[in-house]
């Protein structure tokens, strides 16, 4: 059993933790939190321990690994303390809001074979993988074009969108790198456009889009198509789609259940879409934990690492200059 | 934590015994089972005592419960042991394959107090629980048909279905208290008409069928229509609808992921439905067990009662009798 | 060009006239109603003859063909005149709504070559006939079950009901020749029962049924399954399901267009489905007319003939015997 | 009845001519085409005049509109000549390849009140047009992004690519339309790319694109992303998305017929889509001649003009420069 360690006790670390203490391989070894209170509710209801430091974590021979769940500003930090520490990692994403910050902390880590992993938990769904497999199966031919539609069901708080970094660095990042999940090639050129038609007001004041739309290009020629919205009000709209010389594959978005219902004013209406990540990729959130333990304890390589979590930040830089600049913007201007 | 023991470490058991482990207010008490090795490896790798006789599984005092999940013939007689003992009974169906020894028990444990649970898992599937909620909610108005489809995916063993009881008693039972749970009054009359078409031979050796349909009928006048195979090769068909004064509710079947692929030989083309009951309601045998523990620990009527597994079994008593005459069978005919 | 003459100016006599008219290898010759003005009226819309007497049209050398599409009683009457005066004759389903009269009818025509066609224009839906063609390509494998679903959109006035001969011999006749077009083998044992739900008092003033279940049995043990209702507030549901050894064919309800629209309140809801026959079998009907002219022109055999047309009616006998007497109904007890 | 001549005989024109023959409210006055034995062909089939010039056509006073079908070349010259003969005009998209040339035939026919309407067909389909209704409405709210998906099902005889101007004037010209039609205010902004994927020689030789994506911009800030390829193996792939502030609207594609098979190798299997623009928009191409007979006799404003068709060539101009100089080109720079 690995033993884990979850620091940040947030949303999204409270569902990694539960998680982990659900796994059957794994072992919560305990969270941490800079709010004591919040890694204290937690530590109380998985019943593990409460570590009063992150040098307290990283000092338990109790903890194999490290799932760093903290606010983006410090997962580079907390990285490369994880990684001095001699303890495998699985980071949210972004590992940092600046691209400069991620090349020094790819510079400081250079070397270790420890494993490290990104949090593109969407990898990790079994409908978009599928649609991969499609492709490196050969189903559907040789990939042209790849279309993935992501909609947040709502808006998130204002607080949390201004310090997001920006749409194309905070969700398009995850859009960025399904399309590279998708693609197998890198991405040589960007173009992307913003708008602002969900919140103008807040939007103005972040310097910011809520509504955009990017075309990436390979060398080769293929082309993948990103449409954002930060509020989509039917639910998390989310579908990748691939299209080849020999064929089209989807992933579908998920309904509730699988009811259909029929009245005098409707058609075969379905329930609704699942609400959010945390419903919508619960299966995908445990299949990332997996993938973490089997590459702990079976020394597989890591799906996801961090050159993945870097060249989708470098798609984000390269979208935000492109949309400010109205040009289609190389990649290799960028990093 | 609810500690609940499982009798009966074969498939069906073992999955019960995983999902009492990973539950978060259950725990699991122990595995007993005849067959000794198999009730060893389930005990060794969920990390939990093995019983070695029924008595001790109920004289212990950590067995909040017991799971009855051994063969059908000693279903009866340990549902009396466990009322006598003072546990709480979650029961796979069918009670016994007798009507007689069924009502013979009914008159055992009258009075008792102690939830005893029916194993009928579909309710707890949250599509067909969703079209007995647009039933109950008034959303598809008075009902007036329900069309149940139930096709397994490939014939059990030899074995299995010469023991069976029948497809009646053993298969259409599933379908007998999915129909009683959508239309939500007392069946009065059944009509039945059986084929054999998937194995004539082994169907005649055991005077049974293997493709029914029935027709159901309440004493409103509400119909319902199940149709029955035992191999379906494209996987296991389950599906519910109901229609009614105001529309009509699907739950639709369920595939193993949502990537639909296009091809040049095909068109919007699903992956496979998911293979069998164990993979297809995994969600509902957990949410089977939550209800337990529901009611366990707080006092709530069991779902689905003795009383549901007994007017199943009485259905299927009438289904035989109108399949062998040719005639619809009034239920006050049968018990 | 054939020339075929439209009897009966109802509704769906108005409709055959206009794809007569619009057909490029079809002439409408002419049209009578009993009903002159009605008669008057299509006659002078679609610029051509109007007859003032059956006799009249039979009499024409114009008129090699004619469509019959009175009210039921006159069917018999008219298909025989036809007959002697040399006419092919496309005949609006039922023959009679007496079985002995069809008896009666089908001796005196007995020995005629004319092309004599039935109007069960549900044959020539594509996607019921692409179920059929499921089961003639053995792509499904050997047939074992069929599931129809037929729900009309809403109840015909009250006279229409009363003079319809009740719901088995008016609407469920469709489903008869539909599962006899399927399962492609003589039904030998007829099972029905029916509710008053929808409309009680009528119901109970006509002795009819408004909500019908029927299953179907052939010698070798292919069934069939039936369920009506005279009101789906929904819409004109019209299904056809296959299920043989290798697999299922489902030919799907039709909307008015392709649009599925996701808002706040309800997900990925569909346009209305087409509202009625008129609508939903618009290409049926074109391709049924174009059926009837290639068994004139070329002398192919008629797709749909009498005996179809008797076979239907004899299995509607056989379901109000089946509902009235609580038993299965062999057919060699109806004729 | 609106007597309407055919210009040009190939494939489109031919079914034109068919279509209007058998239009309730239209009459073929007679078809003209360059190759004389082709409109023999026609004439002779549908039993109208052939004209021998377009002079002809044009001083024939049966003839109260023309139907411009011909080679793109001649759209401009024959458009011209029929507004100086007063006739009506429906004009197959484009109206020149040339934006200079239009302009010019703009400037030619300014002040006639003679309807001039352009063949964009896909503004009939109901499909699309429900999408567009869904906006109109409100159904959706404020509209936010348009996605349109466009495949031809595979890549036209080399001649024809290499006469066409290329794949944005010649193909994506529709989608520019359509995205228009569905955003309801000017597009801003252009930005294209374009690949060689399908066939690279021809396209090499071609100095074009058969892989294009395209991202449009309104002065609001609106959205229209497009994406095309010459060749999906799978058909004719006709999608169109309108995502707005209250919800989404789609409208899918067309299959041959609704039957879906599931068998051993495969679930949930849709027909064939139907295959090329005759099959798909077969009843959109009625409602265009329908429309076109409304805006002469009834002197409604033709819903698609001479403008409109203007603006889609002038997207494509923009579309081409975006492509080549990889920066998002200001329609202001083009017109």
């Amino acid at each position: 059993m690995t033993g884990i360690a979850v620091l940040g006790t947030g949303r999204i670390g409270r569902m990694h933790a539960e998680n982990i203490a659900a796994h059957p391989r794994a072992r919560l070894a305990g969270v941490y939190d800079i709010h004591t209170a919040a890694a204290a509710e937690v530590a109380a209801k998985l019943d593990v321990p409460q570590f009063d430091s992150v040098e307290a974590v990283l000092a338990s021979p109790d903890v194999d690994a490290v799932l760093i769940a903290t606010s983006t500003a410090t997962h580079a930090d907390l990285l490369e303390q994880a990684v001095a520490a001699g303890k495998a990692i699985l980071c949210e994403k972004p590992i940092d809001l600046s691209l400069d910050r991620v090349n020094a902390c790819a510079a400081t880590i250079a070397g270790t074979s420890l494993p490290i992993m990104l949090g593109f938990v969407r990898r990790f769904d079994t409908g978009h993988a599928g649609v991969r497999q499609a492709v490196e199966s050969g189903t559907i031919g040789d990939l042209h074009q790849v279309v993935i539609t992501s909609r947040d069901p709502g808006m998130a708080p204002d607080a949390y969108i201004e310090a997001s970094g920006g749409i194309f660095r905070d969700m398009t990042i995850h859009d960025f790198d399904m399309a590279r999940f998708i693609l197998g090639e890198d991405v040589t050129e960007v173009t992307a456009t913003g708008s602002r038609l969900v919140d103008p007001a807040l939007m103005e004041r972040c310097d910011d889009y809520d509504t955009v739309s990017v075309v990436l290009k390979t060398a080769s020629g293929k082309q993948a198509i990103i449409s954002n919205s930060r509020r989509a009000v039917y639910g998390y709209d989310q579908r990748v789609e691939a299209f080849g010389s020999a064929g089209m594959a989807i992933s579908e978005n998920h309904t509730l259940d699988h009811v259909r219902i029929h009245g005098a004013d409707f058609t075969d209406r379905a329930t609704p879409l699942k609400n959010f990540f945390i419903e919508r990729y619960a299966d995908a959130f445990a299949a990332e934990i997996s993938a973490f333990v089997d590459a702990i304890e079976e020394g597989k390589p890591v799906p996801v690492g961090f050159e993945d979590g870097r060249q989708a930040l470098l798609l984000a830089e390269a979208a935000i200059r492109s949309a400010a600049e109205g040009r289609t913007v190389p990649t290799s201007e960028i990093g």
